[in-house]
This record gives C-alpha cells, sequence and structure tokens, in this order.
C-alpha cells in the first residue's frame, strides 16, 4: 500500500521546510512497510509571475486525486499578496470545504520560549476554516472621492459553526474534556452571539465536556499567563488565525507550530501546513526551521489511520530536539535545515 | 483652580480600583496647590437592574459638564452584557466620539511577567475607538429556523482612520520615530486595505516616522517574542482590544494597563480606565490591583496639562511596585488594595 501525496512547496521557504519533511515522511512510512507517492505542484508565487494565476482553475480536482496534501508556505515580494492567499492557500481552503484548521501546540523540553513555565504546554486550537471574517465579503463606498468606507461582512452559519463545534467537543472529549469557546458577543453582536448560543446547543450531546466560554481578549492574555488551563480551544476563522500564531510561541515560535486543514468524515483529501508563512528575509539560506512542517506531516499520516508512523515521527523531532545542536536560529540555535533533517532521520533509525 | 472630574465607579472590582484612586489623584494634585471636584455616577449594573438602563438618557451631556472622566468597570453576572457594554462604556465611547483609546504598557521594575526578557518594555497602542467592528451592525438570517446566519458587518472610514492615524504618527514623532500599523490584508479584503492605504498616505506627512505594516496574527506573536521592538501601533477596533489585553501581560497582566479614550484637539472630556474588566470573582474582596486605574488616572492629569502632577503619581506607582510586599495577587504578592494605595500615598510624600 502506499501514501499518496500531493505536495504544494510554495514560496519563500517553503520549498525548503518540505523538502526537509519528505525525507522523514519517506523514512518513517518504509519502516512500517508502505511506501510514499509523490506528486509536486509548482503552484506558488512564480506560478503566478509566469501564468498569471497561483493554481491551475482545476486544482481542487487535481488534489482530490491524491490520499493529502503537504503544503510549504505562499507569498513573495513582487507578487500581490492576495493573489497567493485568495488564488491559492485561502481558496484550497474553500474550495475543498475542509471545515476546521486543527493547530496543536506542544512544547517540547530541551526548546527555549519567550514564556516561562511552558513545560508540559499541549493545546489545540480547532479553528472554524471556511467562512467568518474569511468569506471576502464587502466593499468600499465612496472609493477614491476622499470620503471612503470600507465594509467588511463575516459570515458565521450554524451549519458551519455546529461542524467546527462537533470536532472541538470530540477531541475535547478523547482529551481532558474541556473546551473552550472564544467569541466576543460583548461588542460584536450578531456572528459572535450565534456561535455562543450553537455551540452551547451543541455541548448538550457531549454531557462528559465541560464548555467555558471565554472573550477573545481575555483568551490572548490567558494563552501566555496560564497556558496550561487550556486544551482545546474553538474559533472562528480570525480568532483562530491569531491565538494560533500567539500560541506557537509557547513552544518556542512560528517554526514549531503545525496544522491540518481538514473535513473530518469525508474523503476529501486534508491540507497539511506549517503555521509559519513564507518568510522571504530567511528563504534560500538553508535555515528555516523545518519542525513545523515535518510535524504537519505526522498529523496527515495520523489521519490517513498511521498513528504509529506519526509517533515515529513526532519521537524522533522530539529526540532531535533535546539536543541544542539541533535548533535553528529561531530556536536560538545555529542548526541548518538540512541538519535538523539528518538529526530527525538519525533520531529515528536509533529509536 | 480645580479639576472637575466625574467618576464612575461601575461593577465589582470598579468601584474598589476608583475609591483607591482617587485619594492618590487628590494627593497628587494638592502638593501642586490644586484642588479635585468629584462628581459620581451611579451608572453601570446596579442601576441597570433598577431602572432598566445602566446610563441615564443625558449621560453624555452629564459628562460634558466635567474636565475627565475616571471609570472603573462594568459587568456583573446577573445583567445581559451588551447591556452594560453598550448600554455604558461602548455607548460613551461612540456618543462622545473618542476617536482613539491610548493604551500604554510599560514593564515595572520589580514587578514578576510570565513573559522573559520584559525589562524596559515600553509602548502604546493607538486603538481606533468609534467603530470598525464595533458599530453594531449586521444581523441574523433565518433567525431561529435552524438555518441561522448570522452576519457582523465592520466599517473603516477614511476620516475616522485618518484621525487615528494623526494621532499615532504625532505620538511616534514625539517617541521613538517608529510606528506599527496592525491590520490583516491578507485575508479581509476591504477594511484593512483601506487602512493600509489610507496610512500610507497620512505617512508622508510624517517623514521623521518610519512606518511599518504588520498582520495582527505575526503582531500577536512578536509583541510576546521581541516586545522591545514595538513602539507605537495603530489598530483597528478589535485587533486594539486584543492586542491591548495580550500587551498588558508584558507589564505583569491587566491590573497594569491603563487606557485613555479621547478626542484630541477638542473640549471633550476623556475617559480613563483601566484595561481590565470588573472581575467579579474577586470583587467585594479589597484585593483588587488599583494599578491600571492609578496609572489611568495619570494619563488624566497629563491631558488636562498637569504633566508635573502626573509624573508624581507615576512615579509613586512605580516606587511603591519596587517592594513585592505592595504587590497583589494577580502579581503573586498578597497586598490588599488598601496596602497599595498607603504604600503609594506614603511613596509620594517621601519623594
Ligand atoms: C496566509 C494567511 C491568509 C493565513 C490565514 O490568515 O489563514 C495564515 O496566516 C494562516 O494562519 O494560515
Ligand atoms: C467591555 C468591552 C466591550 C471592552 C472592549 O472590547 O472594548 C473591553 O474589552 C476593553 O478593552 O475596553
Amino acid at each position: 500500500k502506499a501514501v499518496r501525496l500531493a505536495v504544494i512547496p510554495g514560496d519563500g521557504i517553503g520549498p525548503e521546510v518540505v523538502a526537509a519533511t519528505v525525507p522523514v515522511l519517506h523514512a518513517a512510512l518504509e519502516a512500517d512497510g508502505l511506501r510514499l507517492h509523490v506528486t509536486p505542484f509548482d503552484w506558488g508565487g512564480e506560478r503566478y509571475l509566469r501564468e498569471g494565476a497561483a493554481m491551475p482553475a482545476d486544482a481542487a480536482d487535481l488534489v482530490k486525486k491524491t490520499d493529502a496534501v503537504l503544503f510549504g508556505a505562499v507569498g513573495r515580494p513582487d507578487v500581490p499578496e492576495h493573489e497567493l492567499v485568495w488564488g491559492l492557500i485561502i481558496g484550497l481552503r474553500q474550495q475543498l470545504d475542509l471545515a476546521v484548521n486543527l493547530r496543536p501546540v506542544r512544547a517540547f523540553p530541551g526548546v527555549p520560549t519567550k514564556v516561562r513555565d511552558t513545560d508540559g504546554v499541549d493545546l489545540v486550537i480547532v479553528r472554524e476554516n471556511t467562512e467568518g471574517e474569511y468569506v471576502g465579503a464587502g466593499g468600499v463606498a465612496h472609493a477614491g472621492t476622499g470620503h471612503d468606507v470600507g465594509i467588511e461582512v463575516a459570515v458565521h452559519s450554524r451549519r458551519v459553526i455546529e461542524r467546527a463545534a462537533h470536532q472541538a467537543f470530540e477531541l475535547a472529549g478523547r482529551r481532558s474534556g474541556r473546551l473552550c469557546l472564544v467569541t466576543k458577543s460583548n461588542a460584536m453582536r450578531y456572528g459572535y452571539p450565534l456561535w455562543d448560543w450553537v455551540v452551547r446547543e451543541v455541548a448538550a450531546q457531549y454531557p462528559a465536556v465541560e464548555l467555558e466560554t471565554v472573550l477573545v481578549d481575555a483568551m490572548a492574555a490567558r494563552m501566555v499567563q496560564a497556558p496550561r488551563s487550556l486544551d482545546v480551544l474553538l474559533a472562528g476563522n480570525l480568532f483562530g488565525d491569531i491565538l494560533s500564531d500567539l500560541a506557537a510561541v509557547l513552544a518556542g515560535g512560528m517554526g514549531m507550530a503545525p496544522s491540518a486543514n481538514v473535513l473530518p468524515g469525508s474523503d476529501v483529501p486534508g491540507i497539511y501546513e506549517p503555521v509559519h508563512g513564507s518568510a522571504p528575509d530567511i528563504a534560500g539560506k538553508g535555515v528555516a526551521n523545518p519542525v513545523a512542517c515535518m510535524l504537519s506531516g505526522a498529523m496527515l499520516l495520523d489521519d490517513l489511520g498511521h498513528a504509529g508512523t506519526a509517533r515515529r515521527v513526532r519521537d524522533a523531532v522530539a529526540g532531535a530536539l533535546r539536543d541544542p545542536r539541533h535548533h535553528t536560529a529561531d530556536l536560538g540555535g545555529n542548526a541548518t535545515t538540512a541538519d535538523v533533517t539528518s538529526a530527525v532521520l538519525n533520531t529515528m533509525e536509533s529509536q
């Protein structure tokens, strides 16, 4: 049996972290007698400059022929950002209707962080991934008259809230039994109150899970002040975005945070991507931290039913990170991307 | 000459921190030969329960007869949150058209924080305070049919962005000459791109200030990872709200963060309030940290032209905080609100 993997390296450090991850997935699968079939897609900024579109019109169909997608990052200084964001990653999330974006953050022993007392931090943000503030609706009134009024419309529908909520409750049930819903219903009067209402309704089906509702501003502070009080968080698209970058800091930074865009209960392939961006400032230097991408690969293996293989990857990453000689610059070290890759592969072999 | 102060203690710990602050303002002004005239207003949750409205219809007019407002906090478990938020604090901000909410965060020597390397942190968030996500526009389609769609509309107008931007550039010019604009224009297509555009235009009038534009998710991470890289931040209403709670952590937590809602260049009284809420869990116990409220009082004195008096308050607070015996529970100590008040008053006398 083979895993059919679509690979979208993208821009900036995307290709570097993806190139570091594929051999790790390969080695882990091989040890379990499984093969890895990689189909690369050259979607991203370069393709945009060449062909006027970051991905082809049938991108979603192409991807659907595979089991899962490993995605690097998009964004380059010479391409308008929305062309790559809407034309690629937000586009794919919405076209494939990938309901939730799961963003686990776990502190690895030996990795320094800017926040004190992060030992044992282990939380997951369940981010709604298809609507909210990311629907692209709105417009500008009086545009260009000097009296412009920008209107931004967020859409929160019960169906979408419900399916995200079910994911979050199920996850919380398998973990600590605690779920924090993050909204801002004291200031926003329609979308987030609907979230509060619908999620409380869904909660009735999960009596073993304790639901707490927290305002997003308070949650931002709490995430740093008491991260171990958190286990599973459920948030809309925008708040999930903000909180997951923040949560990454608890694990050492953006280079440590993986994610999975998935439509659970379907056979639509998930997109697995590091939370970080294309980091043009360090691109091409071979110094990017590949851990977030490798851990995204582990999530991918998990979702394809290869839990043991996923654990192998995670354990190898954790093992390599115990030694500061395997820390890249973002973690205060001076390892190269290739150093980390070898360390992970060696650790895997010896474990 | 007297300072005419409107005082709205509000709910929860609001009355406690206000009661701790008024004597400090009084003492500081007296030392400068100035008097303090306090007009208390019983607006808040209790009034809502008694009279069905958190404040009277002519609240804005009443307040306009004073020089400035010291506001505690609103919110109590037995009153629907929006009645107190829209019926009082958001209501007043919008009715008085208080253009910006200035939220300085400064690390005080001797105060422990959950974030490493916060020594010397000294930043100000300039939060747009009258529109954006806080206009209360939107609705719920298909309400109650099981197919509800919550629509939340944010409004960002050029005039309002411009006036907030001028405040931010002027402030940055008086400080480090560095300004960070926080938006999310890769995902939101109308409101934040307008912010980027208008603020860049305004920037042309402030050649001495260097403008950087940062995505809100990246800013959340950076605020914890590199807070000293930040000086003045300019953000819309929602992002300013989230980032200011987060920034407070750099100074020890919500009990340390003051704010000023102001309409610069007008004689509309500003509203000065701690960033924290009413904290019903500790209300009535006399253990709330009054520092955020005292520092809000210092901002008030500054804005009324009493810079020396404001400095007196700030120095006394800083002096008291050097001694951990004057730290309240939120800072890991066991001082009461009254202990802190005495310490600040004593320090002021001896300085
Ligand atoms: C690139 C950007 C649109 C994206 C988002 O906001 O979702 C990124 O920040 C992320 O978190 O995956
Ligand atoms: C009470 C609430 C509406 C308010 C806000 O979001 O503005 C508060 O969080 C603040 O920061 O002053």
